[in-house]
């Protein structure tokens, strides 16, 4: 059976998240069904993680066996081809070893956060931004999230319901760009705790606004406790950017 | 009677287009009830212009008699309020002059045309660009947008149901700018003909993949005649973005 490591992009409006739930369409089950169509089979994809619903995705990776050897842009095209309701895109297909593995061969995954900065909200940003009227300062939340490169204990921004064994993680790099009124948090690491970024950026925007200095972010991070943290902020300003491998 | 400058972001899928038709639901008609609502008096909006079905906006402009003086931040909100399920958003309300006229007053407008050139279309694009699956060459297609530079006739890419009187326009500028996989051409003019940009970007694209040289564009403007142009783009990709008053 070969092995395809898949490149998928996705707005995640409208759907319950990656993983299959009890109710409501999800993605996964979205692609599964679209490869089941390509090839009569059950062929049950392996996300790098789950997204939220409302997430959405520019470079989610999975991976999946195939009954038999195709050419990579047909099975891009033909998932695709049945993907067509849906507001997903297979954006690559490639054929690789059999051991890759896209939760456990990852070693890097970025996200990007994008807010959209302006009194009113344009109709093209509606569900693909967090829409912030009053304006924020970006220096600042700069500042704060200098703070996190490193390895730290995340438990501040660490959702209650988080099954990871422990609350430490590194951060690899946190960055934020300006263009107009896109305001776009970049976040790297190598795994996440449940609604991390969520939780950062939520209590990022406490500084941006000024109702938080930089000293009360930093003694929140320090309290390591969900509670002395931010609201999480809303999902669908949330992307799955890419997903790196060796 | 107050008057005021009404700057509009819109989506167009899904509306028949800007002004009001037999059937479906127009933009023109969704902000003239959302201004009903909010003064409960008839007040009708006058566009700088109208754009056809599925054409979207960053800045088309009308103006608009209120009976009586409200604050612009509240007019904007209240109709933006009444027009939450619309995929429109007032930008910006201002109290102008009572001769101010969005459409004759307008010296300038400025439309963009949004290529997306890549194997797939990712799902934030749908609706939003033209997908082009094959590599197009944007330096040829900028060296025969610089010949419509100026006052010409535009025959060639004028629609046949063009209700104007002449078909020489002036055009100020044309530009390509490319952004990765997005290619955006942005075209300024005092006015334009019906369906202009789109039946030139179709032709540009031609020049574009290859079918066409640079000549042959070049004789297709000089032709004066709509048989001798290319395709109309379709509206997905076209967005009035601007439109300057004195």
């Amino acid at each position: 059976m070969p092995r395809y490591k898949v490149t998928i992009e996705y707005d995640g409006s409208g759907y319950v998240g990656w993983q299959r739930q009890s109710c409501g369409r999800s993605l996964e089950q979205a692609i599964n069904q679209a490869f089941f169509r390509f090839t009569q089979t059950r062929c049950p994809v392996v996300g790098s993680g789950r997204t939220d619903s409302g997430v959405h995705a520019w470079g989610q990776v999975a991976h999946v066996d195939l009954p038999k050897r195709y050419p990579e842009y047909m099975v891009r095209d033909a998932v695709n081809a049945h993907l067509r309701n849906h507001s997903i895109n297979i954006k690559e297909v490639i054929c690789v070893d059999p051991d890759f593995h896209a939760r456990f061969s990852a070693i890097k995954r970025s996200y990007i956060y994008r807010l959209y900065n302006r009194q009113t909200c344009p109709p093209f940003e509606r569900g693909r931004a967090w829409h912030i009227r009053y304006p924020i300062a970006v220096d600042a939340m700069q500042q704060c999230a200098n703070v996190l490169v490193g390895t730290h204990d995340f438990s501040t921004f660490r959702d209650s319901a988080c099954q990871a064994q422990s609350p430490v993680r590194k951060i690899n790099g946190v960055h934020f760009t300006q263009n107009g009124p896109v305001v776009t948090l970049t976040i790297t690491g190598q795994s996440f705790l449940h609604h991390q970024v969520r939780n950062i950026m939520g209590t990022l925007n406490l500084v941006g606004k000024g109702t938080w200095t930089v000293d009360n972010f930093e003694q929140a991070f320090q309290a390591r406790n969900r509670k002395a943290g931010g609201p999480t902020a809303p999902a669908e300003g949330l992307y799955l950017y890419q997903v790196d491998y060796p």
